[in-house]
């Protein structure tokens, strides 16, 4: 049932796995010592991409928001993984209340939901939905396929708590990005412990904050394992605001492009590797998640306006939008593009690792069928293809390097942490309360 | 390739399926609050027999010895759950040192053990195996079917710890039961970790304490519930030292099983059940693991010794030793014997769940061909089928009940962590330096 890698990857990303597989001791006591000192994120789901010499994650989401992506093998790591995050947590609780995102008519959504109730539920806690979109007024059923209707009720405050009629959770969980910013009825709620911290809503977060805080780590865990960061760590730099009906800010642009690509390419002849390189142009406004803009030349800066107009003409809407909203300034980042090597039935694919708490629980490809190996896969028809990642992310030092899935799955999961364990450290510094740290 | 079970069993226990899949949160809070008290066994497995009308643990192992019957499938969870412990107990450790018991002629012996070193390198540590075997003076290769040879070393002390050579382990897990006793160079060892303490050895536990400590958690649980404890509770009584030469001790041995045959019928006739009770007499020591007697009346204790003499001659050598030792009285308890109604492939099967810290990891069926449902399955022709309790052991509310082998395996699981919550009150009580608990 489960889809087998049909790439043979070869060349340096085996060199970093054997490299890995190697280091596995070291490696896992080294994520102990990062959790004696910084908190996990409660669950997060990290994309990954295999260049075939380098590997990197390019997303960390801490509202994971595909659990229905993971199969039936994989819940029973899931739930004891929330086992363990609840007994840190608070372990006398009964109750937790799910605050799904506003898009309640949407199938995967509806079908995520019903999967963390399960999870939930199976960890040990009397699950309830509650919505605080305006729409739900009154608890009302969507029906799920296979499955007994899932019931979302609106959530009402009461007291400085929040809570469902006769449901007062001990903990709120979060499944809503709040890339809007934070609903007042979110805010100050002392006796609850809120799940992420609302600091890790998209509208709060900073993806350069992300990659600083991942490049701080790579060269650490780079120094542990004796490898170049750079093979796990993607360059980046900060642009600032840019309004593209300046000509001042499109040259700032252009030459953080141009810096970017000569440092790459300094890396790439370093490497032996043939490939062009490229950048991804990024909102570094979490919320502003627009999709990334590939340009190969700091040339092709002045031509995105007319870029997105073609795109549109040509009837992709995904074409990203932040270029011709001229009469506004964006905040951008510039970020080493990372090919994604991997195939699933010939398309396009780059494997998402789940994780809840400190474990990796899952994870799964998710595939394009109209996107090139250096665009980004996810979009409206990107779909997904669940991998035994339950059975398969052991590392089995027996095989050769290149040629066992679940050493690939292993290593998939050693970079997806780092990523977690970054996103502990931009938690950490993105907190308004941060004080109490000292 | 997972059997399923042939049996559809009716009647009370599926009643207790549907309270216990009912209480699922309850029960599970009930779980996460008694480890907040008390301190779970490293690992263990217990022997769940299932009769259709109850559900008992008859055996607590804490020194699990069958890790390589867990498929490939639960092994993530044995490996999280044992992340989970080290975490907890030295989780800046490095090096673990895995202490065998002395049989290392036996195949499956071997196999166990390098499942074992399996679970804790992909845990994060490196894992060693020192025997204290005096067979072993040098490390010593055993081949290993499909595997790299296991090295076996000779331990050695110095300065008050143990380890191997070039090897100073941080924890000393033993998989060695201690049925011998304890033996002097695991003693004194202050600054290392010894797992589980020396007092889980079967040279030191007494059934009698594991039954009384089960009893009072299955009085406390079926509170919880709502149920009758003696659903999920075998009756059993201290009978003391007896020495089958003296008619007073073989008196008051008859008056045991008597008296326990009496409530058991009682029982029987409360819940309409229609078959003959049955009591089993066992050492109380541990380490006297010499199997169960089998009787149905008070009246067969006086043959017990010609009935002996008859197996052997029948060719019968598990046939149980204690009864001909007329010259050594033996401390021993009568348990309330329960039937098993598993089967498998037409064979008598009881399940075997295994646990890593508090997590239940995974199980099998123990399986055989010679023993009838009211004899003990473990001897030296039984076999050990995978069951995919990985898959397997989370609830699903939405199966009636009976026909679910999910839920069939989630109740397993929750007696089995009954008997792992006993064994950790057991352990407090039977701890020589109990005095720091108070």
């Amino acid at each position: 049932m489960v889809p087998h890698l049909v790439t043979a990857l070869t060349g340096p990303i085996n060199e970093l796995e054997q490299r890995i597989l190697d280091s596995t001791p070291a490696i896992e006591r080294w994520f102990r010592l990062e959790w004696m000192e910084h908190t996990p994120p409660f669950y997060s789901a990290v994309d990954v991409r295999n260049a075939g010499f380098k590997l990197a994650p390019t997303n960390t989401d801490l509202f994971p928001s595909s659990w229905h992506n993971l199969t039936a093998e994989m819940l029973p790591l899931a739930v004891q993984a929330a086992m363990a995050a609840i007994e840190k947590i608070c372990p006398e609780a009964r109750n937790i209340l799910l605050v799904p995102g506003n898009h309640n008519d949407n199938s995967f959504h509806l079908a995520n939901l019903a999967q963390l109730k399960r999870i939930f539920h199976s960890a040990g806690l009397d699950v309830r939905i509650g919505s605080i979109s305006p729409e739900i007024n009154a608890p009302t059923e969507f029906a799920i396929p296979n499955s007994e209707p899932l019931v979302i009720e609106p959530v009402s405050a009461f007291k400085g708590r929040i809570g469902l009629k006769n449901f007062d959770p001990c903990m709120v969980l979060l499944n809503n990005d709040l890339s809007g910013g934070v609903p007042g009825i979110l805010e100050e709620l002392p006796t609850q412990y809120i799940l992420p911290p609302l600091h890790a809503g998209w509208g709060t977060r900073r993806k350069s904050l992300h990659l600083q805080c991942y490049e701080d780590c790579a060269k650490r865990f780079g120094k542990l394992l004796g490898i170049d960061p750079w093979l796990i760590n993607p360059i980046h730099g900060k642009v600032g605001e840019v309004n593209f009906r300046e000509k001042h800010d499109t040259d700032l642009l252009a030459s953080h492009v141009d810096a970017l690509l000569s440092k790459v390419r300094r890396k790439y002849k370093e490497y032996g590797i043939n490939e062009k390189p490229f950048v991804a142009i990024k909102s570094d406004i979490g919320a502003q998640g627009m999709g990334a803009v590939i340009v190969r030349d700091a040339k092709e800066i002045d031509q995105l306006p007319q870029r997105r107009a073609k795109d549109r003409l040509m009837g992709d809407r995904s074409s990203p939008e932040f270029v011709d909203k001229r009469s506004q300034a964006r905040d951008l980042i510039v970020q080493e593009g990372v090919l994604t090597n991997e195939r699933m039935n010939d398309l396009v694919a780059e494997p998402v690792v789940y994780m809840m708490d400190r474990y990796v629980v899952g994870g799964f490809y998710r595939v394009h069928a109209e996107r090139r190996a250096d665009e980004s896969l996810n979009g409206p028809r990107s779909h997904y293809i669940p991998l035994a990642f339950a059975r398969n992310h052991l590392p089995q030092s027996s095989n050769r390097p290149g040629g066992s899935a679940p050493n690939r799955f292993y290593m998939y999961g050693v970079v997806a942490r780092l990523a977690m364990v970054a996103a502990s450290y931009e938690l950490e510094a993105s907190d308004p309360d941060q004080e109490i740290y000292d």
